[in-house]
C-alpha cells in the first residue's frame, strides 16, 4: 500500500506531514510519497536526524503551493507545479493507492473531481467525515461538497456513506438516517421529503438500511450509523457539533482550573478527562474521506499535527484497501434516478 | 400583567403548570388566568394547601385537552373547548397580556396564527429561542415553524429577531448573522445568498446591526445575538446543540460516577458543576418566543418542571412590556420585497 501525501498542505507543514508520515511508515508498514518542496522535506528529515529518505518513503519535487488565498475552482491549474497537482497526477496514474492532503478544502476537492475524477454515474462527490457520537461515531455524508442538493445526490451519498460505513468503520448493516427535524416522512423541506421516498425505496430493495428521519439530536447520540445530508445542513451540523464541544470543553478547562482545590479535582478525574478530550478530538479520527472519486482522497484538518496526518494516512490506506469504490461502481446503477438515467441514455 | 398559562400542556401538567403559576404570582407580581380542568386545578391547589385560587389567579375552565395524537393543524377547531382554543382566543380578545403553553408546538403555532393572527403584513411566525451560547444566549430565529423559506421570510426573522435580542434580552444594537457555512456573501445555498443581499441593504440602511454570515461554530461561541435561519436549518442547529451538550454532560458524569476517588471529585468541582449544568439547563431559558404574532405567545418545553413553568410566565410578561410587536408593526414596511409589496398593493 503506497499513500501519496500532500507534504505542504496545512498549518503545521511540511514539518507535521513529514513526522506523520515517518510515524505512518514506521507503524502502518505503508509506503508514502511525499509531494512538495525537495529541500524542505529533506530539511526536516535532516532535524529528525535522516540524511536521506528512508525505506518507504520517496520524495517527489514540486515548486509551488496553494495558499488560502488562491482560488480554490482553478488553483491547481494556475499552479500547475503545486503539491496538490503533482499529488493527484501521481494518483490518477497510479502511482499511489489514495492521496492525503491538509491544504484548502475547497482547492482540494476541485482538483480530485478534475484531475482524478468522480465514479461515472456519481453526480456529487462528498466530504464524509466520522463524526464522535454516542455509536462510537457516524459517517456524516456530505458535509459541505454541494451545498444545494437533489433527492438524486442525497440517495447516492446514502448508498456510498452505507458502503463506507460498513468497509471502512467495520458496522455490518450500518443504519442509514436522513438528517431532518421530525420522524415523520412529511418533515423537513421538498427535499427531505423527496429523498425520504427513494431511500425508503432503497431500503425496501434490501440495498441499504434505511431507518428513516434523524433529528440533530438523536444523530448525536448515536442512532444511526449514517447521516445522510445536504452540504449546507451537514456543514451546520457538523460546526456546532464542533462549536458546542468547544465552548464546553472551555467552560471545563475554566472550571478545573479556578483553585487549588479544583486543580487536586482535575487531577483525581485526569483519566476521565482524557478520555473526554479524545472523543472531542478531531485528531482521532483522522480526516475527512472524498467519497465518489474515482480514487481515495482524504482531506485532514488544516491544524494537523504529526499525530493527525499519521491517522490520515492509516484511514487513506483503509480507503484504498476496502473495496468501497468498487461497491460504488458495481452499484451505480441502482443509484440514479430513471427519468435522469434514461436523458443521459437518449 | 396578566398572561394566560395553559394548565394543561406538557408532561407534568397540571400539577406544575399551577405550580409554576403560583410561584410566578408571588414572585413576579404578576397575574394568571390559568385554563384548564377547573377540578383538576382546584386539586392541586389543594394539595398546596389552597382552597381556593389566591389573588392574582384567576381560572377559566376548559374541558378539552389537546393531546400528541391530535393533527397539530386542525386540533384546536376539533377541540373547541380544549384550554388551548379557550387560552388563546382570551388572548385575542385582550383579557390577558400574553400566552404560555407547554403543549404541542405544531398545534400551538397553528391556533396561535389562525386565531390570534400574524401581524399585518409578516409572511410566517417565527419560533425563536434564547439558544445557550458564549455570549450569554443569542435568539435562533426560526427554530422550525417553517422548514422552507423565502428571502423574504428570513428578512423579516432578521428585523423580529433583532427586536427582540434589544428589547427583551437587553442588548443595544444586537448583532445579527446569517447562519452559514461560510463567511463569503456567495456561500450557501440561493435561499442564503439572495438573503445576504437583503440583510446587508438593511445593514446599509441602519435598521439592523448585519454583521455578516455565521457559522455553526462561531454561533456557539457567541459571535452573534441574534442567528438568522430557515426554520429547517435552525432546528438542525437547535437539536445538534442539545445533543451535543447532553451527550457530553453524560460523558462528564459517567466520568464523575466511576468510583470514590471521581466522587470526591465531583465534590469539590461542584459549584463549576452546577453552573455547567445551568448552562445546558433549557429551564433556565424559559421559553420559546413565537415572534410574528400579533400578541405575545410563549412555548414552554414540554417537559417543563415549576421552575421551568414560572420562568416562561416571566419571559411572556418581558415579551408583554418590551414594546417589540409595534416595533414589528410600525417597521414592517421595511421588511417586505418591492416586488411582492407591489403585487399586494395592485
Amino acid at each position: 500500500m503506497k499513500i501519496i501525501v500532500d507534504a505542504m498542505g496545512g498549518d503545521n507543514a511540511p514539518a507535521s506531514n513529514v513526522k506523520g508520515a515517518l510515524a505512518a511508515i514506521r507503524e502502518q508498514g505503508v509506503e508514502v510519497i511525499l509531494v512538495g518542496r525537495g529541500e524542505e522535506i529533506l530539511q526536516v528529515l535532516n532535524e529528525e536526524g535522516m540524511k536521506e529518505p528512508p525505506a518507504g518513503m520517496e520524495i517527489v519535487h514540486a515548486s509551488e503551493v496553494v495558499e488560502i488565498c488562491d482560488n480554490p475552482a482553478t488553483a491547481f491549474r494556475e499552479k500547475k507545479d503545486s503539491s496538490l497537482t503533482v499529488g493527484l497526477n501521481l494518483l490518477k496514474d497510479g502511482k499511489g493507492d489514495a492521496f492525503v492532503s491538509a491544504g484548502s478544502t475547497g482547492a482540494l476537492l476541485a482538483a480530485a473531481t478534475l484531475i482524478v475524477k468522480r465514479i461515472k454515474g456519481i453526480r456529487r462527490a462528498a466530504m464524509a467525515p466520522v463524526v464522535p457520537t454516542g455509536n462510537g461515531g457516524a459517517v456524516l455524508i456530505d458535509c459541505g461538497a454541494t451545498a444545494e442538493c437533489t433527492p438524486e445526490y442525497l440517495l447516492q451519498f446514502a448508498f456510498m456513506g452505507s458502503y463506507y460505513a460498513e468497509r471502512v468503520l467495520g458496522r455490518p448493516e450500518p443504519r442509514v438516517g436522513l438528517l431532518n427535524i421530525g420522524a415523520e416522512p412529511s418533515k423537513g423541506t421538498e427535499l427531505q421529503q423527496k429523498t425520504y421516498a427513494l431511500l425508503q425505496e432503497a431500503g425496501e430493495q434490501g440495498r441499504i438500511h434505511f431507518t428513516g428521519n434523524v433529528e440533530g439530536k438523536e444523530a448525536v447520540y448515536g442512532a444511526v450509523d449514517v447521516i445522510v445530508s445536504d452540504g449546507y445542513s451537514g456543514n451546520i451540523f457538523l460546526k456546532t457539533m464542533e462549536g458546542t464541544g468547544g465552548f464546553l470543553a472551555k467552560q471545563l478547562k475554566a472550571m478545573f482550573k479556578k483553585n487549588l482545590i479544583t486543580k487536586l479535582a482535575a487531577l483525581l478525574v485526569s483519566g476521565g478527562i482524557r478520555s473526554f478530550k479524545k472523543i472531542l478530538d478531531a485528531g482521532e479520527v483522522g480526516g475527512t474521506a472524498f467519497i465518489g472519486i474515482s480514487k481515495p482522497v482524504i482531506k485532514a484538518h488544516g491544524s494537523s499535527d504529526d499525530y493527525a496526518i499519521k491517522n490520515a494516512i492509516r484511514q487513506a490506506a483503509k480507503f484504498a484497501a476496502s473495496g468501497i469504490i468498487e461497491d460504488i461502481t458495481e452499484n451505480v446503477e441502482h443509484m440514479r434516478l430513471p427519468v435522469q438515467a434514461k436523458k443521459e441514455e437518449g
